[in-house]
């Protein structure tokens, strides 16, 4: 049974979502619909201006009346919070004029989240709209920030990849076990859905299924997010090989992450299970296990395991996410909720999905 | 935002599960977990005694802590309903009991859904245990059975293929639209967990994946159950061919149903969505639509779509549930509800989970 | 060990690709690569215009050494035959120029295959081109068409769905074993590869996968062929409905067929093994068998089985192909060899990739 | 078109199969069916027995009239070569006997991979039947032993992992470019097929299907043997983390190899072509590329990828190959052609399958 719930206020919470026709846009449609104090009122898309969310996604027949409306006209300066879920370079035009009407904004993209706007223009290969705001965002990873989101009114939510990379490295890096001389190494797999929805040769079914490979191995966006977090958990400077690759699945990341150790003994388990006995969507399993990314299909939560083959120096982290809750529309939502000062759960009770 | 639900009551529902460490299971876990009024107390599983749940089902870390149990130790008599999620042939071997103990039971099984224990024998090749229960179980398809359902102490669950294959053909059969002199053909398919968890080379990824079969073509055991409902829609005898097939997906079931159509006009999408208008877990498709099994991946819902193509005197229904939702778990849920008098969407209305 | 066959000819069969960057084009490749009597010489991509084959298609790294060419440019007139895996639409404007420099053509696209230009032109949805060649255009099945196919100087190549089709009911049709006043059901189900090589929404991992459904229920096109030629078959007209399904694979075609007997009896499986015993590409699998995509998956080869569920009066026939090979490439190259007096079976001996 | 070959001899090479029904077993009829100078004569399944293979591998039908056979009254010893594909501890109770028959011996279980038997013992926990062989025994990989192989009369046919990692390592540690004072980490992803033929839960598509998991991270039997040949390779000892994982594919391995280079500089690209360019079955790939698993199914290919992401010292190579064909069975062959004095790529030279 679930857990009774403050009933919902007279007035819930209005949210809305710019830039709502793809992977992310849904997922949050999903998780709103059923959330107990927040309401969709209101989502964006200009290629499906005026049609019912429901033909886009069938699955939402039944569950939500919406229809896409233009960002310009649309009444998204009058909602709560406003939910980003538009391609890079979108959220940043858009922020000021959110902000200014009062509106929380939570983007789901990257614009908000790199501290230096020139390595944002680097990688991004566009000129940054808005760099005065950079100061202001938040980076929303609740289990590094949840302070400082609370009090938020711009929270960059976190990329896919560099979720799994923290919560992985976190206990490692906040205490100084790991020797930073060496490079650490991320080998990171995601499904397909974290590309986003799009029409796309590369990501046609009869190009990748029953079969693997890495992609971007010389440089993906989400390196410099990864190191400038990792960094700031280390309090120094480091070096990281990240090595993305795709999966012939829809939803799921696992992070493998190698580090060397200090040396000197140290619980691994132990750590692990302290650190994150008090939050709520990160799961340390027991001892020798390997995290499945089906577990974790649907639901908010990260689940890890700490490793250390053979007794050697090198310390093994496997962590799995869904790309698209964890890593995108649950912790959004999961921010929405410390920013209006909900439940830190409200509407992210759901279950994983298996088989 | 969910629709606001009576507060919990003092004393939920206490609900078990008796053999409960296969799909329908821990489906069953998946939705009771969060109901708002009912509440898993207990599961059994001989094989897995004396384990946490999560251990199995790591899905379900953080969510539940229950342990497996010895059906004959369990608390199951002390329950409010026990649902038998167990294979065919263990529920009428428990049924007497529990309901002597004023258990309401739900069966996931077939044990009590054909009326007639020589043909169940026949196709289940054992001798039926208890067919003196038999007149007093309630077929459990609320779309058709509603009322009875209320006052049932023993609901017979639907199996995965007849509840789409029923609900595709209801609106037909039941206005004497089609010629029954001519075989109705009902070409079906399913995703492997209807299958059960279980090791067996048939449903190894190696053998399965990237490719399709039929099975059992020359007879299934849903296919007298199918029979006896559709006859007993039609009110008179009538030829079914029912062929299923097995696809390399883990949910989902598509029903392909043929039909020739009597002699006369009649509007056929009016007809499917008058039909099913009050019904909340039908939702009949705009004119022209193809149903996609993922669009109700993990919800309580079946989609229909009609075609008579190229206008010609054949009638096409295309249905589609999630065999372990609609098709099982979910609509024994729906089930429950309608014998405690719950509102009948209680605790399943979780979103079709896509992509 | 393979059967030895005649030695190479000091000159062998110039073979050509009009259209070649899709999966015919990079099957037929697969194939002739390694084909004792013919090379492939040339091949036209205006997109790929210049590069490497195995740029597109890195498994032919290190197998062929071609580059795209123009259409117009290439030496395409100068081949023996020309294989036309261009989209529909196309190799009807190329067909006279190559057939008048002495080159024999085979279409593997649709522009050929119905006697009938208007029917044609009202499912394509455009002028034909070149109705005059359709009287001298050979349907390329050659288990129906063997000795005019040998003679032909244009075959049109049938397409995946009619090939499977007319493979299974054959045997009925030719004997006149079907009550031709009920309609014929032909519940077909596709892998994507069908769709062709292409940016799509629709054909996206995140669209497609762990799903199924239905399409085009109310008109495929491959309906008009499959009609004529099962005609054509029967020697009278007949009702068929068709359903074409997409398979969250990449490459297999099941077509679950029905038909209602005439009354008599027939040993149908005597039927079937008699009727298919000489042919070098379809095999009738023992009774009581349900064939496998997978198990012709790379080959040549359709395999069958025939059902009489329960003994009544409905035949269904299973009938499974490799939609690239059988169904399009493999066919192409079988009718090549009839073509060019060669063993019918060169070339295609590669035995089907399993697991 | 195929290379002319050598008109076949007038007796073929015999080739006997010992435990012939898994995945291994059926790959090897599969590619001796077609072999221009051998010829599959007898293959043994005790589960099996007496049944034609084409029972059991209905790819087979119309290919091969085997059946199988029982391993002691099988002409096993008749043969020319016996190939082991039984599970590990098979081999070594049959090679003194097959050896001392004069018949040629390729193992592809682990029997005979690991020079010390104490070590062998330790990770496959159970006594060795023969270490006395051991030192007879030639390590096949032909790119590295190509001229011990040629004259090898019991070849232990590496495993599938090691194959892939040392064919990507192989220039970087010949020529002594990594620092070894660093571990090596070799993350490496496995399609499913390579657990094996066996009624399995861990291996069913509803546990499987769109997921990924780490398995056996704390150490796998392929450890030793990859560290052992890595060493000798590098004429010194070396620390290596092996970590595997499971894809939801059927065929396919991808490595993903780091090392840490000494300073100084070196063209990578260079270097891994001009190692691999004379032979038949590595390909490098132009500098950049991401090879992909598919692009090696069915062939007996290794494809490899070098890259140094942000010219950081860290060195990234990818390798794919097919691990029933170069990372088994197709290696077997090439053990045996090299082994019979017949050309290296004889009956290898089928193009991968794609899509």
């Amino acid at each position: 049974m679930s857990q009774p719930q403050k009933p919902p206020t007279a007035t819930p919470i209005q949210a809305g979502i710019l830039g709502g026709s793809g992977y992310t846009g849904v997922e949050l449609l999903r998780l709103l619909a059923r959330h107990p104090r927040a309401e969709p009122v209101c989502i964006t898309s200009r290629a499906h201006l005026g049609q019912p969310v429901a033909d886009t996604f069938p699955s939402l027949r039944g569950v939500l009346d919406l229809r896409f409306t233009e960002p310009e006209k649309s009444m998204l300066t009058q909602c709560d919070v406003v939910f980003c879920a538009a391609p890079n370079g979108i959220a940043m035009t858009h922020a000021e004029r959110l902000l200014a009407a009062a509106v929380k904004v939570i983007d789901l993209s990257a614009d908000f989240r790199l501290q230096d706007a020139r390595l944002w223009e680097q990688w991004y290969g566009q000129r940054h709209a808005c760099p005065q705001l950079l100061p202001h965002a938040v980076y929303g990873l609740p289990e590094i920030n949840r302070q400082a989101i609370r009090h938020a009114r711009l929270v960059a939510n976190p990329g896919c990849y560099p979720t799994a990379v923290q919560l992985g490295y976190l206990p490692l890096l906040e205490n100084g076990l790991l020797n930073l001389g060496t490079t650490l190494i991320a080998d990171v797999k995601s499904g397909v859905s974290g590309a986003g929805r799009q029409a796309s040769l590369q990501t046609a079914v009869a190009e990748m299924a029953d079969s693997f490979k890495a992609y971007a191995v010389s440089g993906h966006r989400h390196q410099p997010e990864i190191q400038q977090q990792l960094q700031q958990l280390a309090g120094q400077p480091l070096k990281l090989v990240f090595t993305p690759h795709l999966l012939p699945t829809v939803r799921g990341i696992h992070a493998t992450l190698y580090g060397a150790l200090q040396a000197g003994e140290v619980d691994l388990q132990a750590l692990y299970q302290q650190r994150f006995a008090a939050e709520p969507f990160v799961e340390v399993l027991p001892a020798g296990s390997h995290p499945d990314t089906r577990n974790v299909r649907g639901a908010n939560t990260c689940q890890l395991a700490v490793h250390r083959p053979q007794d050697g120096d090198t310390v093994v982290v496997l962590a799995v996410e869904d790309n698209l809750v964890k890593g995108a529309a649950g912790q959004a939502i999961q921010n929405m909720n410390l920013m209006f000062d909900l439940p830190e759960t409200a509407g992210l009770d759901s279950v994983a999905l298996i088989p």
